[in-house]
This record gives C-alpha cells, sequence and structure tokens, in this order.
C-alpha cells in the first residue's frame, strides 16, 4: 500500500488505512481516505488499460492485480441535446453506468474494495445489501477468488435473489432487523476476518471518484455546473465530489460543479434534514418507494452528504415516483433505459429547472447509476404502448402509424 | 457514403450500396458489403471517441452522426486464467458484450444500420425480432428521433415485451406465421419506406466486424487461434470473420482465426447441415432450446455461414441446455453473467476440448453476446443454494462456512 491515511470526515482523527473499521472510534462517522494532492492521468488504450491502472496515482495501491478486473468503468457520456431544448438548459449528458460489469456503477467501488482487501491479505470479502451492490461484491469475489459472505434481507424477491445466486457466493437471507445487519456485518467481519465492502467503505468511495475523473476528460476538463447523483447510502455522491476535488487540487481542473443529491420522496431521510435545517438526518420509519435501489432508510453517509453537500453549494432534492416513472420513460425516449433510480436525477432537473434553481446557462450531468434490466417488474406501472395485428393486415396497420 | 458496392455472397453478383434489399435477386443469398482493403485504426482516447470514429475507415460512411451514438462497443476482453488451466488450453477470454448501451452485441450492427439509414435518406427503421435486436433498435431508433417499427411475435412474453416498449417504438405483435415476418418485412419496407436493420443486413453485418477489431488491439495483434460465436441468424459470426479478413488485407494482423459456429442442440439448423455434409440448411421443425436469443429455426445466412465457416477451416458445434446451464453457472464462477446464449461458447469448448479438437496450444476467445437480465427466468433451472439464518445466529452461521 502507498502510504496513506483515513481521516474521519467529521472529527478529522487520521486511522491507518489498513484500520478495518469504517467509522471513527470516536464520533462515529465515516472515514476516508486523505485527499491526493498531485497526480496525473496515466493515458493508454482504454481497450487494454483497467481502470485502476489509469487513475493510479489517485489509489492509494502500490500494486495492482489486474487479473481482478471484470472491464469496470469507463462508461458512455450520452448527451442529449433534445432535453437540453425541452428543458431550456444549456446541455444534459446522461453517464451511463448500466454498462458496467454487473450493470451498475457498484463495479467501480468493488473493484477498488477487492483491490484493497487481497492487498491488505484477506481471502474473504462481504456486503450487506439486496441489490446492485451484493451482485456486484458477488461477480467480483467470484472472479478473484475469494470467499464472499453476501447477507440479504429475509424479504428479498426470487427476482433480486437469483441473479447474486448465479456468481455463487455464500448468500444468506438474513432474518431479523435489516437496519442493524450493517453495523453488525463490522463486528462480524472483525471478528472472522472479512473485508466487508459496505456502502460506504472508504475505499468503495474511492472508486466513485472515477465516475468524477472520466466526467472531466469526456467534456475536456471543462467542468460541468452540476452533477445529480441519486443517493442512498452516500457514498457515491461523496466520491464523486471527492473525485472533482482531487483533480481541481492537482490542477488538472479549474473549478468544482456543485453536487445535487437526488431522493425518492418517499425514502428522503437526508433531503428531509436539509429542509428542516438539522445537522443530522433522521431514520425514516416507512420506506415507501419504487426506487428500491435508493430506499435507506437511515444512510450511514447521511450526515456527511448533509455537511459536504452544504460546503459545496450544492443542493438536495426529493421526486415522487409519479415524477420517476415520468422520467424513466423520458430517459429511454433518449435510449437509454435506467432502473427507476436512475431516473431520479433527470427527474429533479426538470423539478430544479421550474423553480427556476437550473437556467438556461446550465450545463448539467446525470448520473444513470444502474440499469432498467434490474427491476423490470415496475415496467407494468407504465402504460406502455403495444399493437396488435394479423400478417396479411400488417402492411395497413403500418400505414396508419406512418 | 463512400464509394462500395454490395457483393452476393453466392454469386458475387454487384449491387450498390443502397439496394434496399438485402438479398441477391438472383440467388437469394444474403449480400455483404465488398471488403475494404486497405485502412487503419484512428487511435484517439476511447472515453470521448466512437467505434464507428475509431474504425472509420471500415465502414462506408462519409459523414458521422455522432449524436445517434449511445456509446457501444468498446466492450472488455477477460481473461480467465483459472478456466484456462481447468479446460487445458493456452488461454481462454470472454469478449463481454453485456456491457453494451442495451446489453448485447446487437448494437454494433444496430448504430451502423441507422447511421446506414440516415445517411440514404431514411426516416423509418424497422426490425424483425423478439429479442435483442428489437431491445437496441429501439433504443437506437429513439435515441435518432426515427420512426420505429419493431414487429414481435404475437406470444412474446411480457418479461420481454416491457423492455422493447420503454423505448416507446411503434411495436406491434404480428399473429401469423413469424418465420414468414422476414421476407415480407423487406417487403413492406420497400413499399412504405422503412429500412429494417434486420438480423443480416449488410450494414449490421458491418458493425459486428467490430468484434474482431477489438479483440485485435486487445490482445496485441496475435490474433487467437479460435473465436466461438453464438450462432442463429448467422450476421455475428459473419461480421466477426469479416472484420479479421480486413484487418489482414490491410497488413494489421497475420493470420485469421478459425471460428467455431456454435449452437444449441435443440435448434442446430446449420449444424445439422455440416454433420449431414449438406450445401444448404433445412428449417428445424420444433426448435426447442432454454437459449431463446439463438433459437432461428431457418437462419437467413445459413448457408453462407455454412460455406463461410468450411472455407475458414473453422467448426460446427451443438450443446445441449444441460451443458448451457453448466457453462452458465461455470462462467458466472469468473464474474460473467451472460444469457443462455452466451454461455454456449464456453459449453463449445468444453466439448471441443473433451474431443481433442482443441488442444493445450490454442488461444480461445468466446463471444459473450447478452447479458443474463435478458432472461432471469431461467435462473429457476440453477440449483442455486441459498441460506437463511436468524441476525443473531449470524456468526455462528458464517464460522459453519468458513
Amino acid at each position: 500500500m502507498k502510504k496513506a491515511n483515513l481521516i474521519c470526515t467529521k472529527c478529522k482523527k487520521q486511522f491507518p488505512l489498513t484500520h478495518i473499521n469504517p467509522r471513527c472510534d470516536i464520533c462515529r462517522e465515516p472515514l476516508e481516505v486523505e485527499k491526493v494532492t498531485s497526480g496525473k492521468i496515466h493515458e493508454g488504450n482504454i481497450l487494454k488499460q483497467t481502470m485502476l491502472e489509469r487513475y493510479a496515482d489517485f489509489f492509494p495501491f502500490t500494486r495492482l492485480d489486474k487479473e481482478i478486473s471484470l472491464g469496470e468503468g469507463f462508461t458512455p457520456l450520452a448527451e442529449s441535446p433534445k432535453l437540453a431544448s425541452e428543458l431550456s438548459v444549456k446541455n444534459i449528458f446522461f453517464k451511463n453506468e448500466s454498462q458496467n460489469p454487473t450493470w451498475s456503477f457498484k463495479d467501480r467501488g468493488t473493484v477498488a474494495g477487492v483491490q484493497h482487501a487481497i492487498g491488505s491479505g484477506h481471502t474473504r470479502v462481504g456486503t450487506v445489501s439486496t441489490g446492485n451492490m451484493a451482485v456486484s461484491v458477488a461477480a467480483y469475489g467470484a472472479r478473484a477468488g475469494l470467499k464472499t459472505f453476501v447477507l440479504v434481507s429475509g424479504d428479498i424477491p426470487p427476482e433480486k435473489l437469483n441473479p447474486i445466486a448465479i456468481y455463487h457466493p455464500i448468500l444468506i437471507k438474513v432474518i431479523g432487523d435489516y437496519g442493524k445487519l450493517y453495523f453488525h456485518s463490522l463486528e462480524i467481519g472483525k471478528q472472522q476476518g472479512i473485508y466487508f465492502i459496505n456502502s460506504d467503505v472508504p475505499l468503495r468511495v474511492e472508486g466513485s471518484k472515477t465516475i468524477a475523473f472520466e466526467i472531466c476528460e469526456q467534456i475536456n476538463f471543462e467542468v460541468p455546473d452540476y452533477v445529480v447523483v441519486p443517493t442512498s447510502s452516500g457514498g457515491n455522491i461523496r466520491g464523486i465530489l471527492k473525485g472533482f476535488e482531487e483533480f481541481r487540487l492537482c490542477g488538472l481542473i479549474s473549478k468544482i460543479p456543485k453536487m445535487i443529491c437526488a431522493q425518492a420522496a418517499g425514502c428522503a431521510p437526508i433531503y428531509n434534514a436539509y429542509r428542516s435545517n438539522k445537522e443530522t438526518i433522521s431514520s425514516v420509519e416507512t420506506p415507501h418507494t419504487i426506487a428500491h435501489s435508493i430506499a435507506n432508510p437511515y444512510p450511514p453517509s447521511g450526515n456527511e452528504v448533509l455537511r459536504k453537500i452544504k460546503e459545496n453549494e450544492g443542493t438536495f432534492v426529493a421526486v415522487t415516483d409519479e415524477e420517476i416513472l415520468r422520467a424513466q420513460r423520458r430517459l429511454a425516449g433518449e435510449g437509454i433505459f435506467g432502473q427507476p433510480a436512475s431516473a431520479v436525477p433527470l427527474a429533479a432537473v426538470e423539478k430544479l429547472r421550474t423553480e427556476h434553481m437550473l437556467t438556461e446557462h446550465d450545463t448539467v450531468v446525470c448520473i444513470v447509476t444502474g440499469g432498467g434490466l434490474k427491476s423490470t417488474v415496475i415496467l407494468k406501472e407504465h402504460d406502455l404502448k403495444v399493437l396488435h395485428g394479423k400478417l396479411e393486415d400488417l402492411n395497413i396497420l403500418i400505414e396508419n402509424e406512418l
């Protein structure tokens, strides 16, 4: 490992990088890897390079096990001039994370976590998740030949269970308070030597930085005005912001975009705290939204996101399920089919533009965190049009549609 | 359009590139774009470049509409030393096409087809498909703002229908002989000015060439001994082979790999013809396989694949559903979850290695054509292991698994 410390995001206490608990033992807030202040991009042919190689200066690894890569990252940034015109913003881009190996942004943090686990001598990894992260850790654990524990909640539907199980991790449905499981897993990890790559462990947050790095490269280091991130645990938005900050410290960009923390109205603990001027979040009692993958009622990085986005002069927004569904269809009209959570940023842009928080001078990047095939059950909520006809009547049927 | 003709794959008759019918009007065999004999790769930062830009010399386009791109291609080539050792081959690689914008290889051909449609003045595109191609054409048609017709069979399950409908094409369930629909669509296309980007239209086949181009780049122009392709209509394997041939003509590689046409035993018209020494394929009466996306009973490029792969000294193989399922699990053990058709190449390698058609000196590339989330219903066929436990018993449960 390169020399780098973990620092408490709140009280700034330092810990060694090998510290197994991702939280400060004094103030219980999340730790993060200290910021990189000098580094450059290792230019190369991306067809042959891994994400961790290209951005190696920004990771605390002294060795890279290239074979653990599944080809994560390097996702497209698709511009939509049509939507920019309709919404009356300068530009709107979609960073399509559904083109990752397990079809969500989680693979970026997982590969960093697995690399750290291997580098620190672990042979066992784990995660607490019922969604994208469970799939991602199961895949990379299998890839790296590590014993992989995936702890899911007892009521996980089969639609979600089998796509985790196919990678054959040690998959455990846990009966009991799922909210407590996150904290319990840290204890188990310590006792059993399992590196739990949970939602906001420092190295997973480091992995998310690469989203910012790629956006900078993709828009020629000009930096957008806003980056909108569907937010649940808070690890991803923290990582993206940290990525921009590090590129600025390294002189690669001249400003930092404002971050927009976008949540589902049915589970918006960070937005709620912001609206009521609180400094800490409260647990949402009965989360209810179609955007399951961002429905964490008590996000472990919630307080830090609140602090950090306020300091960044970004903002917080919550959108309803109806707005999410409408944005999901609208996004598909641009050729991008995201899971409901991935439509939250577009819904947020629509809302913020109506409220004049965004203007016609703004360039906005929306993070499409995961692919639409992750939750096809939701599609029946749309009133999707299908015609029927006999083969011999086809010509007339088509003519009517021209 | 650059000056290039279409040539009949059988009788060699020439047609202009704008010829709307993808088949020869004399021998009814598929047409293809004449081979490129001089060209180079346009090196650039893939984060900012499109696939059609990088390989522009190999496409007959004089103008590129970059905005129609969704970031197709540039998929990872994942090596699996563990499987190479277990199977006793020199190297085995997986070209993971599930990381395309609609999670299958079809996007490569679709973007080329849409570019050709726009370049030739079409405002309407269409396709006949119930699977990957339907989704892909719906997405790119939406992206390009074209009126998009997707003709699916009357018995398509909702699992497959909704992920097409979400892009809001003009989606028509056609009651009648689905086999006839392919030929019927060509008539309709001519009458109504709809460019049908079907499975083996010349420009779709051109798009598939990029799989070969990328493999060459990814293994440093050393070229594998074998490339194994799940084969249905035959357009993809034709395109990949053509890509290697063109790179050789251009002096970029020194040899051409042998192609392996891999089919599902329950629907193997090309393999059947090869086994019985026929020169033309016969329709499979009752196709039955879990690999739906390669279950075309009468592949339009079947005869050409038969001719071409024999000439290439490649081979043909068919694998059972049981073998496909086993290979799907095994591939997931490497971190790659493919749809059943995508596991066919690995199953084929297992079979051909047992039969000593492949040796320990061979480097093999398997094409993983589409992502596993495309058909999750099939996962219940696997006996996937799931444990259950109470939160308070978790420590003991995990200890038992160490």
